[in-house]
């Protein structure tokens, strides 16, 4: 085993093309064996394996700066940079972070998590070095899905202007995001990989030659011709990155180290402004069961290593749960549209593409412009559904602002692995929607305690005509009640009062008040009355309802699965603060929460019941 | 005079093309007149009239939909769509908006102030409109500024997969956005403009015909043999749009309306999916000072016609006291950088960009961008400030929380333009920032009452190591204090007391202590004693301060100029939801703000200190 001896990333270095090889065979062996136990992305990572090794060897990971956007695909980047023995710890709870993380390595030049960030990052330190006057590269290692996000381009275009030396984006092409990719660009970089030619190329790097001072072209030009020689069929004028002020090579085979070699070689050499090094490569690749369905291995569960089979829970996820009625109210409504941003499969509308494709839109990694597309589309009278987990409808404040719920446009919003998300960590729990969409005027927002309350309120919200409506609702297993049904009068902006007695009040809104029930179980059980009151709709607020509680008692407690901070609970202590009532939240505290079990994380918070009612106990 | 006649948009139909031209001079005249003396976005809407006129003579602005991006050109098009005589009430209270607004006309297809949301908005109505199986254009008229602006990329991205047919992007070229452009796209475009070529339009034109039906292919050829012979060099080739799956046409002079009527029938007819019309214009056009200076006249206040002179205030605003203290403060250190998004003179930048050019990045429209490029620097030792208005930081909430405030990196953000801005009304209102900032962990945000309190607060940033930073401070004059000198030892998260009496009590931040000093005044009159208290930093609240001031006392007021929901006050109600005073906030209502004077704003809100103290008085 080589890898076993690679203790320092600069041994590296000292290995030749056939041990690169084996090397990369056995990162290879490594993530399979670790990822099947622990679950994580594992095909983005096995698709890297070989351009990473190639950057490791012919760059300094600590000299030189290696930004890999979002970060899913660094598995093998990690376990050759010091953290092999880690990694059996990927993704748990004080385990290692299941993207990079500037706090867990030195190597890890940025925090990543979230998509279409490395360009900008990358660009900024190629900034501070020449303020500097540092030395060494700065490398953008980027996804064709990431590059479709907005402010990839915002970057690309900067990164025309300035100009810097030594500064690559790496496009890592699979032709694919998550699913399969979308737009306009994707088919612009397909028909480029068929249109190969030979001239173009000759006359680039002449055109190029002419560009340089007279001190450096006679290099450039013997340079050059052995390029020519050596990468026959390999090169190809990209119009639109040249376009944009970049020297474009490639594409070239990202499994090929012989090939990455050379040309990584070259283009280090390169003094030519940014450079777009186009890298075609193959999600999954060496792990055949994730080579045939590069899209569920994307990000996976636990699987059997062999076989690559899953364990299935064999029940509904809030995700499932939010399609399949999607799919029914559509066969009702024919205005409705469902738009997603790359994530068909991950927020359940596989099965409405399917049915109804022409009122599906899947608009590739940008969700500013799935809000706005969704804002125009009702201003025409259709009502669109856009599916967006929390955490990244943090990309699209301004848009829900602005185009949305300004001009009172109808969108419903469904938001997604809201609240902790577990194994995803920090960059990935959806805590902050409720702070950051609480103050919007206008806008509704709601949150089902269970499954037929999520139909419910998709059912309501397909029919709501004066303004937007957001729906909250957790990852996982939705809870199903089959004996439950909704009162046919269903009114989702009025709180349900469970259980109303004694002088301490629990007040909870979603999947929270599960948390709530059981405090109010374990509080019973010590003889302790409490009122119970579930809100269906954390806006508007049933202010009645609440303040009728506060009169009744001395202390109203909140639950909410986000952050404390501009939440929930916050609102209602300051809509009650003329009341003489006491008001203690409970939620996410002020500070970035780490990855692990979702449990693991509510113990570590001191937010499971029992810690709960043992506090409100304590307080009494 | 024509335009009185134009009673209704339709009948531009019935012009002919010296009537048109007439028009046009006509409504550049009214512009002026108007604007001259409400202020406005002078200079955008005088180069954006004879393509209105044009739009206007060939497209039903009720069945077709054309999307204004941002809004500020869209004068001429208001001025002709029904409100020549309400435009003397330009962004005056009651009167009409200084952007599009679909609650004003139902010719404003859309509800516009931030740029770059036009590609999106038009084609979500071109996808209802197909859905609805409706007829007519939806066209979207964006310049090349807001084209920076990552969402008008995506948007383009979707818009060539989706190959919509009647879906036009006018781009309205002026070749600066508010100051001068800034990117590889924007020299590419001027590339474009010096290589017109005649045999490269011949082959395009013939290539376009091989994609349609033989049915129709005939009737294109004639039309196409036609196109040639009239448009000869004004055509080429524009290789960046046709690869994201556009026909390109241009680039085409955009004052002249024979021209503009001749190619924009013809982009009519076509039926070869989207359409990008280049379209070159000047801005300013037709009125001399701001042909001249059209930066100055972007957006200006009330200035005397004739000549184009400004009434000068004479006095220092904040954007100035944060441009002359970061050039101050970058001089003693190396390490501060300044980024701002296409505000450089906006934000108080001039200067800074003009002594440390090295230093000072301009990344176009791109708030995003600004953000991550800033983090990047920040990993490698640089100190950034990212001057951004608030209300455009609501671009940029992800980057803020996941690339700058989850890594800790000490970013510094001068949110200008925070709370009411007057007369640019809802869309530019800086009144959320605190609501989605507050709520981000490892973020200090601080808030300035006068010119000295904002220099230290920006010396004592450039200072500070441990995480980012944002100081907000308002539109306009600051207030100065020349003989205020700051405690040496300043400490911006210590609350100052600047009066301890009573049982009441009023805390505020920022400039809303203008505000609480002014009820102070004015409850003493009235023999009503209270303690007033200043916060600077509004996190970290300091709590010690505040449970001693409501341990005094039975009410606490507090004041912030932005949103009350998710604010200042919120965030006090919860920390003290468990002492027995009760606590009362003022903050900006849930509901969006329209434009007018910011005290006419204040007013009929009713948060005047005159109707505060009165409210407090009323609760005693």
């Amino acid at each position: 085993m080589i890898l076993e001896k690679i203790k320092d990333p600069k041994q590296i270095h000292n290995l030749n093309n056939d041990e690169l090889k084996t090397l990369a065979k056995e990162v290879r062996m490594r993530i399979v064996e670790v990822v099947s136990n622990t679950g994580g992305h594992i095909a983005p990572s096995l698709g890297a394996v070989d351009f990473t090794i190639a950057l490791l060897k012919l760059f300094d990971p600590l000299k030189d700066r290696i930004v890999w956007d979002v970060g899913h695909q660094s598995y093998g980047w990690k376990i050759l940079t010091g953290r092999n023995a880690e990694f059996v710890s990927l993704r748990q709870l004080n385990g290692i972070s299941g993207f990079t993380n500037r706090n867990e390595s030195p190597y890890d030049a940025f925090t990543t998590g979230h998509s279409s960030t490395s360009i900008s990052a990358a660009l900024g330190m190629a900034c501070a070095r020449d303020l500097n006057q540092e030395k060494g590269h700065c490398i953008a290692v980027i996804g064709d899905g990431a590059l479709t996000g907005g402010m990839s381009f915002e970057a690309l275009n900067h990164a025309g202007h300035l100009q810097k030396d030594k500064f690559i984006v790496l496009l890592n092409d699979n032709a694919m995001s998550i699913s399969k990719n979308v737009g306009g660009l994707q088919k612009y970089m397909a028909r480029m990989l068929a249109s190969r030619s030979y001239n173009t190329l000759k006359k680039q790097i002449w055109d190029l030659s002419g560009s340089l001072p007279s001190s450096v072209r006679r290099r450039f030009i013997y340079g050059a011709q052995k390029l020519e020689e050596s990468m026959l069929n390999i090169l190809v004028p990209n119009i639109i990155f040249e376009d944009l002020g970049f020297k474009y090579v490639g594409p070239i085979d990202g499994h090929d180290i012989d090939q990455l070699l050379t040309i990584l070689k070259r283009v280090k050499g390169f003094m030519v402004g940014p450079v777009l090094l186009h890298v075609v490569t193959k999600k999954g690749k060496g792990y055949a069961p994730a080579e045939k369905n590069a899209t569920l291995f994307h990000g996976i569960g636990p699987f059997e290593p062999t076989s690559g089979k899953q364990v299935c829970s064999g029940k509904e996820s809030w995700s499932e749960v939010m399609g399949n009625t999607l799919v029914d109210l559509a066969a009702k409504n024919q205005k409705i549209a469902a738009i997603t941003a790359a994530m068909t499969a991950g927020t359940g509308l596989t099965g409405f593409e399917q049915k109804y494709p022409d009122r599906f839109f899947d608009v590739g990694i940008a969700e500013q412009h799935a809000i706005t597309l969704a804002a125009g589309m009702a201003t025409k009278g259709i009502k669109p559904f856009v599916a967006i987990y929390s955490t990244f409808m943090q990309r699209a404040l301004d848009q829900v602002i602005h185009d949305v719920a300004l001009p009172k446009l109808p969108v419903v919003f469904c938001l997604d692995r809201a609240g902790l998300v577990g194994e995803d960590g920090a960059t990935h729990h959806g805590v902050f929607d409720i702070a950051f969409l609480n103050f919007i005027p206008n806008l509704i927002i709601l949150a089902p305690e269970n499954a037929t309350e999520l139909s419910a309120m998709l059912a309501w919200a397909s029919e709501y005509q004066l303004g937007p409506v957001a729906i909250r609702y957790p990852r996982g297993t939705a809870k199903c009640l089959p004996d439950f049904s909704l009162a046919s009068e269903f009114d989702p902006q009025k709180a349900v009062i469970h259980s109303n007695e004694g002088n301490l009040a629990l007040v909870a809104a979603g999947d929270a008040f599960h948390t709530a029930e059981k405090v109010h179980e374990v509080l019973a059980e010590k003889g302790v009355a409490a009122s119970l009151v579930q809100l269906r709709a954390i806006k508007p607020l049933d202010l009645d309802s609440l303040r009728q509680i506060a009169r009744q008692c001395t202390r109203i407690y909140t639950f909410e699965t986000g952050s404390r901070i501009g939440g929930l609970g916050a609102r209602i202590a300051q809509e009650l603060s003329n009341e003489a009532v006491r008001i203690c939240c409970f939620g996410y505290p002020d500070e970035f929460i780490t990855h692990g079990k979702t449990n693991e994380l509510i113990d570590l918070l001191q937010l499971n019941p029992d810690a709960i009612a043992a506090r409100i106990i304590g307080e009494l």
